[in-house]
């Protein structure tokens, strides 16, 4: 253990789980690993606090886990369910000069600055409006006593990042929630990574996301200790589909937390 | 009883309650009356499902008040606690060609435009993605069995709406849940309202939302039979600030139902 944790404030894919107006298996399921929120982490070090991603879902994902605190946001990808909470972002900038880090590329920062375009503008700056601070983040960059590396993923027509955190000099941790395939630089760049969490939608192909076939055979690449599957869909009963992967791979859900 | 039915889906302001990182009495309430979400209404009609804002809990609120279908949404604002729902409401145009319509301003369909780009702009049409119909909502409009009249609105520097809704000719609700002032003209419009729901923010003043005291008195000039308080704060505690309220105005609550 290096004092790296990681938790899963949401686990679901762009809709979460249950669906509005679906009356399917898993969105009728009692098992609490079928509700899943929209994807998102929080990554703890003795230094730093950090979310990743800021989904419609971020309050009740604060609410539920006790966060009061972030030191900096990284943003994978400017899609709905990746950023429709930034504005509950406010929370972490109560004073009237705090401002909070966000780490995105050059492309999700220009996205974000059009979304919320009252954030950027210097103007309407009311006590609690949300005061980000715009840091590009395209190569590797410490922050704290960690070395984030993003990994360029190709997932539909957006520019996505997974991000790759190496602590005391160990690739400790990856995380790629959204992504269609990995191009050959960003698995030379995960070579070693020692606990893997992958956009896994579902069993059957989708054009943007990977089916959980597609994360297996990139696990099996990889071979970390432990591959967690993410942004999951209801075609996926947790059950059910669980008992099917291999050693070492298995479906996240909401409020699971890894010590690594 | 016309058939027109009011669900509050939410209640709250901006951050809404519990507030993030706030141990205030009602942030710590178990009451479920001081548990609110943001600002949002279905109005039901023998013809017509109406969302009135679309803010960021709204996957929550469709899953627990079982919302499955939809024949419009009607936005006040495009402030981020009205519409960083939006993208959700995907789940109501399932099918290749479904639209559904959104009645809006002008300036704030075209903020829905830039924030939401993607979904207006004729690319990315997947399956699922949310096709919305724009209709400009700046004068009074037949809607099935319904007139819908916007009512102009004072609230900071955002161009902001009001509705007024008359069903068998009656004018039987009328929903302005951000306000801080309304103009002569709108005061005019609502007379003789059966049922007012309005922003009373919290009891002191605010630059941009009424106080209690403030919407009291507009409760008091249009008297009508009943006045419910939205856009409430953690600064209202709900069993103790109803306490004080005059007959025939009470604090609305999320999951409240009216059948007018």
């Amino acid at each position: 253990m290096t004092g790296f944790e990681v938790t899963f404030l949401g686990t679901g894919t762009s809709v979460g789980v249950p669906v509005i107006g679906c009356g399917c298996e898993t969105c009728r399921s009692e098992d609490p690993r079928d509700r899943r929120l929209r994807s998102s982490i929080l990554v703890k070090t003795p230094q730093l606090c950090l979310l990743v991603d800021s989904g419609p879902d971020l309050r009740q994902q604060c609410l539920r886990e006790g966060i009061t605190t972030l030191d900096g946001v990284l943003i994978t990808h400017p899609h709905a369910d990746h950023v429709m909470g930034f504005d509950d972002l406010r929370r972490f900038t109560p004073g009237k000069d705090d401002r909070l880090r966000v780490f995105a590329s050059t492309p999700c920062l220009d996205a974000l600055k059009r979304m919320f375009f009252y954030m950027f503008n210097n103007a309407n700056r009311f006590p609690g409006y949300f005061k980000p601070e715009p840091h590009v983040l395209e190569e590797k960059l410490g922050i704290g006593d960690l070395e984030i590396t993003p990994i360029a993923v190709e997932h539909g027509n957006v520019e996505c990042a997974g991000f790759l955190f190496r602590h005391e000099e160990k690739p400790v941790f990856a995380y790629l929630p959204d992504c269609k395939r990995i191009p050959r630089a960003g698995m030379e760049a995960l070579a070693g990574v020692g606990c893997l969490v992958i956009d896994a939608l579902r069993p059957r192909p989708h054009p943007t996301h990977m089916s959980i076939d597609e994360a297996l055979a990139v696990a099996a690449e990889l071979a970390p200790k432990q591959t967690w599957l993410t942004h999951v869909s209801h075609e996926v009963l947790h059950s059910r589909e669980q008992d099917s992967l291999p050693d070492g791979v298995d479906i996240a859900y909401d409020g699971l937390q890894l010590m690594l």
